[in-house]
């Protein structure tokens, strides 16, 4: 291992930083080293960044590669005293209290916070693609899936990108589709249990999901802080008319809303509302707003269940253009441009973003046939943790096929 | 039943909406119902509010209790054209489209949004009760949690009002954690497993965790988008010298910051920080501030792990401040005013609220003895369901052993 091999791979451990634009210069200014790129951009580093960073044995455990420094222990002056780039290509820094730190091209380029490498970082990140009503639904056998990484990764690329996927080709079994999901990861136990299932049925009504009637576009379990990730859903037996699936692309209609109505979409993101869903033995509420924004102001969910609000608890002032709001937001998710219509068959099984993607059920006749899904959830964390380690090995090539 | 009683619980299902106030007048305004209490409170009804809680049974489906009625499909100029106040006291409302609703004094009270009535509400849920070194720890008998649901009442309500909780009498049992867990609900599963344990590696070192070295103050998990709520730590046997526990309140410290540093407070509870964990199959990144705020501003949870803190990514400018803000909040996780110390003995475990309360172990001497920890996770969903079911039929009487 070269000396440049070995800087980039200090800190690495399963990420890798790799060497893509070489340190040109890097000098001493009141509060940051400002670090020069031959690609001509230029990044400060604040020194307790940069001492916070150190990967050095006395600041990282070598076994776990875990931080062991707290920077509230280096002194409140801290600052470098000498800079340089060496002959590796490594940025050195000698510290006001005696320590020393290298760091290696690769992990500061991946790193730095000017501007523009900000900026690079979180369009890299930004992978969603919004859909409408002429969306080719990614589908992929059910023997691939189980069988070749790469055809897994593929699938959760478009579980992630796309929000809706189907899979086809599963066995014929009541418990097979915690069997696909588990390929994943771990489950997300509710009060449905680990898998659950939906049938028409008779006795025991404590949900409209239960019974035969129409219900509206929707996210399950909205009445959670945090709604399940992935929702998998497998047709074992589909014998009755009607009941076909409806999905709309939920960022697709808040992006609609942004630019069509955004006094609308602001009252939406900003105003948190209850979900309530009580029964013999649970009774869940959760508040939060009907568009979620993550940190960066972006759409990361929507929270739609119209039979499972609260009454909305507003300030005074602000109801009836809050209700404006609400009911633009619902007339889009019936606007036929959003919404994709499909029967699943048996032995196929959608998979969809439940945060994002909402789905909905044409109502249909219990006396024509038998209906029978089994379901279950997995978390986004798991979905994203598992694409991360599947990327580290497999060089992912698309095998989608469209329908 | 008499007719009030019948107005009255008519959408209560699993909630009871008792009459508190009675109703004393109504008249139609431009865009509301303008309804007056009999202790002088006036509150306005928009119409679109009360059309869209209309409690009838074409509205509101009789079986599942669940809402039928979307209130897009209302007319949009839709308006009272009579309303009353019944013999019954209920209000009757006649509007524009010919539907007729009635409204029973009891839910009407508790749903009004006049700020009095927002206000009244927001306080009654406020049971957050800060503390400090001097905190006597809520103490529960194991026996009597698992037999007493008055006495299970008053540790859940301990878990979520103080935070930190401990419960005494376990017997020697290494899954018996779980038991107690599931008296609440299921659990959370991660990838640590549904049960999980903390005893001294010298192999497979893959977490600070593991090791003998001191924890600094820390939530679990900071790694996930939802960090757990609940998390319940068994001792089995801590025969080594060294590893106390530590806790301090992370919303007292939140608070104190608020107080004495806002502009610190509002750099933690604004701009997001990445907390990651890699493994070699695991690989998890969340994003979001240390101070977590709710809808209404207040301080929801905290998140920190200084190990598992990625750099901080934030524009160039806020840098300095930012790395103030974050030595001071870290600071006083060390502060002695805030920390509570003690040492868990076997058949004891501790039930802390895991995104509140921040946990530390002090150093330990592996040669000294062993040291055997089982635990698990409950989300907060679960815990608060969990209360408002036992609400609904414990007449409460706390009685907490206080240590």
């Amino acid at each position: 291992m070269s000396a440049v091999e070995k800087a980039q791979s200090f800190v690495a451990d399963w990420r890798s930083f790799p060497f893509t634009v070489a340190l040109s210069g890097a000098s001493v200014a009141a509060d940051h080293v400002s670090v020069a790129w031959a690609d001509g951009r230029v990044s400060p580093c604040h020194f307790f960044w940069l001492r916070d960073s150190c990967p050095c044995t006395e600041c990282v455990h070598a076994g776990t590669r875990e931080q062991i420094f707290e920077v509230q222990d280096a002194p409140a002056d801290l600052h470098a005293t000498w800079v340089e780039v060496d002959a590796d290509g490594q940025l050195q820094v000698q510290w006001s209290d005696g320590h020393a730190s290298a760091y290696g091209p690769g992990w500061l380029r991946a790193h730095v916070y000017d501007d523009a490498s900000r900026l690079e970082r979180q369009a890299a990140q930004r992978t969603v693609r919004p859909w409408l009503q002429d969306l080719q639904i990614a589908s992929f056998e059910y023997d691939a899936v189980m069988k070749d990484d790469s055809v897994l990764l593929a699938w959760l690329h478009a579980a992630r990108d796309q929000g809706l996927t189907r899979i086809v080709g599963m066995p014929d079994d009541e418990d097979v589709v915690s069997t696909v999901a588990r390929r994943i990861s771990f489950l997300r136990e509710t009060n449905f249990g680990v898998l659950w299932e939906v049938r028409t049925k008779v006795e025991e009504v404590n949900s409209n999901a239960y019974t035969a009637l129409e219900l509206p576009h929707h996210t399950d379990l909205p009445t959670r802080e945090q709604q399940p990730g992935l929702q998998f859903l497998h047709c074992l037996i589909n014998d009755a008319t009607g009941g076909d699936s409806t999905f709309v692309d939920g960022f697709s209609i808040a992006r609609a809303l942004r630019e069509e109505a955004p006094e609308a979409f602001a009252l939406l993101s900003q105003y948190a509302v209850e979900f309530r869903n009580k029964a013999s033995t649970s009774d869940y509420r959760a508040l939060a707003p009907i568009i979620g924004l993550d940190a960066r102001g972006e759409v990361s969910e929507v929270r739609v269940a119209n039979w499972l609000r609260a009454p909305f608890d507003l300030p005074a002032a602000q109801m009836p253009a809050y209700y404006a709001a609400y009911r633009q937001f619902s007339v889009l998710t019936r606007d036929p441009r959003f919404i994709v219509r499909r029967r699943l068959e048996a032995g196929q099984m959608w998979c969809f973003d439940n945060r994002r993607t909402l789905h909905a059920r044409q109502a249909f006749d219990p006396a024509s046939g038998l209906r029978f899904l089994r379901g279950c959830y997995l978390d986004r964390d798991e979905l994203l943790s598992r694409i991360r380690v599947l990327e580290r090995t497999v060089c992912a090539s698309p095998v989608a096929r469209f329908a």
